[in-house]
């Protein structure tokens, strides 16, 4: 069994987006669906995906995997690691699925099945080794969204379980493991709820979809985005806490104000209503663009969440940090070998909320890379977050930045940092910024040590001051880099 | 009766919520509470809106109005152009409230009702004017969320309501017209729904409270934070569109999948439960952390679509529009006055989501500001979004920044900008950051007129060559600033 391949079993909207999530956190994919038009969705999922994913976080993706379609369950299968079912809601065909999967695939692979009403125990029925299905449903679109639930029966092992989760957790993605299993599980059961009463609002006429689309996200889906349900009441509760809320809440669970105890009939009427409204609402715009959209707003929202470090964004913090674990990046000074030569600092992609008007890397956005590839030279000398707890840390007096060339969302970049001077409370560095071995922007930087206490520049730590001296004996002799020391011309 | 005077009959985390959206809009507010602890509560909800509110747009707020406290109603709401009604949610105390204020105040105020339960229809009953009482029902934080539900009856005239969407509006809010009063207008039956299930799940021991919170801001928390229910649904219909999605979804409706159609008892060893497991999730934390984090987050996401022009972000671009109409920042050139004299380019406050580990702006955020200026720079002599649609643009070549002095959360920075050449494609600006008398950085950029087809430099239109003419002419012979053409000195 191949630790990184996957098998994916059907390939629409939510196994493209599965294939998309493995591909691009450097699994190799082997795709199975009898659809003549598979390989044209999924490369469409793909196309998204590599817009939006591989410069959502601040580390780099490992490369692509390779992408292959088969023709039979058992050669796509036959050494995978993990194996995701996502064919249509129909149990006889998940059996059968799962029969010919199990034929095939080694015993410690893990088959998750994408379904979004079936417990694991129904879809274990009959099989030869049930301990190795899994509930793993996710959410549209895969690529993006960390929520997966990840649900056993009592044939699955706690072994089985925990394989399943850090599994998952390596592709970026929240396992949430429901402990009891349900059909429909908990997020769609909430949905289906929602579902329901907005399908009552519009069929009795009292809102459009648009109207109950606006009343979701400029309210309450703002603060779903990043709190959820309890812990936002928790705060309406305020000081006196849960326990005032749900007494104020409680009561109204008695008045007849939901239809939720009814179900809307489901007749063509109902059907041409919601879709020419939602023509209405949405029609001006494809599916392709809508997806764009969206997946930029996503991108966009979390990568906020991750400067606040909290939520999606805290996921988002803890999936690099086990990326940078296998980066190019040097841990310490000690792994960089030659120490006059440029030090890498940054590697990342240009995400989809770095661009601008002009289409092209926003200015700001090349300070905020050279930032990061401040923070991570400061890191390497010393600086560190246990230095800045201790309260010492580098401000930025002096800043010159040209520019180059361009770059696009979706870009690599990376940028190499060469020391000028490193020195008590001064430090002077010169980062450049390239695209392969195009040319950006160069970046170069005055810093001084500071009390964070008192504002006022101080003396590094004997350990900062040791590694910039080892790094400017090492460059000891060499010339300044092309542009340092220049400045804007003044017009005379 | 005053334009800009609110009162707020009931001071808790709503009332004062929509004490601090009025009064860091402008408007005078006036405050009627009983609670002997309404000053300190409103305080704390104020301290929360001053610390988020203010840098949430681009575009600064007028300046605070004053806020007062009355021991009746008739001395709170006499004169006011707006009234909200935020007490407890029994019919007769809203009832006898009511009456009060139309013995009180003008027959053109707005009485708005924060009720989340009752219709327009039963507020108005024995009113003298019944068309002057509206449902305005806010979402918390209300100072945040743009989200407000207007509800008339048939009492109210279009013109009642229409001014009254116009006065939201113009609070930075989203009115949204629910046309048909129901109970509990519309997003509050959505999330009683998912109260009621979500209470199921803990009471049933399938899921804890934390994990139905991550099973929403995980998944599809941030779908709703900026598409909503149907336009989510409809991408994931694919290109066949809402019907086919409909057809896929309809029939679950008939699966006995929800608890929904029974309510769960509301004893006290629910509440326990519930109290307890929050408890668990978020007990770490005080009420008013989680307040903070809140805020944080919202402004980080909602200032993250904003850039994306979308959602909650596109309300603030608007508002930002309506702001900009009465600021001190000019128009055109000819507003300007001496054009010998620095142009004011920028006057924002610094929102919450610009600070880094180090307590302050961070450094990207300083270009970020320079930025907005150097874009108001080229609205202002003609390369706005007129002539950037029409090919051309400018892109800066080179950047020289210096750091004088720290600016903090919620600071109010100004930036003065000089035109130091404006010749050809040649544009060099340098702008100065203040926060009131204090500087805080100074900008210095080098920009080139280009052709967004090419790519490479070309002439800026007649009209951008004539108003930089016009500023070169009134400053010949000024000298430079201080700092102009200066560098980083390289260490020799």
């Amino acid at each position: 069994m191949n630790e990184r391949v996957a098998a994916i079993i059907g390939g629409g909207v939510i196994g493209g987006g599965w294939a998309a999530r493995f591909l691009l956190n450097g699994w190799d994919v082997r795709v199975f669906d009898p659809d003549p038009e598979a390989r044209r969705k999924i490369g469409e999922v793909l196309d998204n995906a590599r817009r939006s994913l591989p410069g959502l976080g601040d580390a780099p993706l490992p490369p692509e995997g390779r992408l292959s379609f088969h023709d039979t369950i058992a050669d796509t299968a036959g050494g995978a690691a993990w194996i995701q079912e996502s064919v249509p809601e129909r149990l006889e065909v998940k059996h059968e699925v799962f029969a010919a999967l199990q034929a095939a695939c080694g015993e410690n692979a893990v088959i998750g099945s994408s379904t979004s009403g079936f417990k694991p125990s129904e879809l274990q029925q009959g099989a030869v080794r049930p301990g190795q299905i899994v509930v793993a449903h996710p959410f549209n679109p895969v690529y993006l969204l960390p929520l997966v639930e990840l649900v056993g029966s009592a044939a699955n092992s706690a072994a089985q379980i925990e394989r399943a989760a850090r599994l998952l957790t390596s592709l970026g993605m929240y396992p949430l493991h429901v402990k009891h299993e349900i059909e429909a599980h908990i997020a769609d059961r909430l949905l289906e709820a929602v579902w329901r009463e907005a399908l009552w609002l519009v069929k009795d006429g009292i809102a459009t979809t648009g109207e109950i689309d606006d009343a979701i996200r400029y309210g309450f889906g703002l603060r779903w985005a990043q709190m959820g349900l309890f812990e936002t009441y928790r705060i309406a509760g305020g000081e006196a806490g849960m326990k005032h809320f749900m007494a104020q809440f409680g009561p109204t669970l008695a008045l007849p104000w939901c239809r939720l105890t009814d179900v809307p009939e489901f007749t063509g009427e109902l059907v041409d209503l919601i879709a020419g409204q939602s023509d209405a609402q949405s029609g001006a715009r494809s599916i392709r663009e809508l997806e764009r959209i969206r997946d930029a707003n996503l991108v966009a929202m979390m990568r906020a969440l991750k400067g606040q470090g909290w939520g999606a964004g805290a996921l988002l913090d803890a999936h690099d940090a086990r990326l940078r674990a296998g980066t190019v990046l040097a841990a310490t000074l000690d792994d960089l070998g030659d120490l006059s030569r440029p030090i890498p600092t940054l590697a990342r992609l240009v995400p989809l909320d770095w661009t601008d008007y002009n289409g092209h890397m926003t200015e700001s956005r090349y300070l905020d890379a050279f930032a990061q590839a401040t923070d991570r030279f400061m890191e390497l000398i010393g600086c560190d977050g246990a230095h800045i707890a201790s309260g010492g840390s580098y401000f930025t007096a002096e800043t010159h930045i040209r520019h180059v060339g361009e770059a696009h969302a979706g870009a690599r970049i990376e940028i190499a940092t060469e020391m000028l001077l490193g020195q008590g409370r001064k430090l002077h560095l010169f980062h450049s910024m390239y695209e392969g071995d195009r040319l950006l922007a160069t970046g170069e930087h005055f810093l001084v040590h500071v009390s964070l206490q008192t504002r006022r520049p101080c003396a590094p730590s004997p350990r900062i001051e040791t590694s910039m001296a080892r790094i400017a004996r090492a460059r000891a002799g060499l010339a300044l880099p092309d542009g340092a020391g220049s400045s804007i011309r003044a017009p005379g």
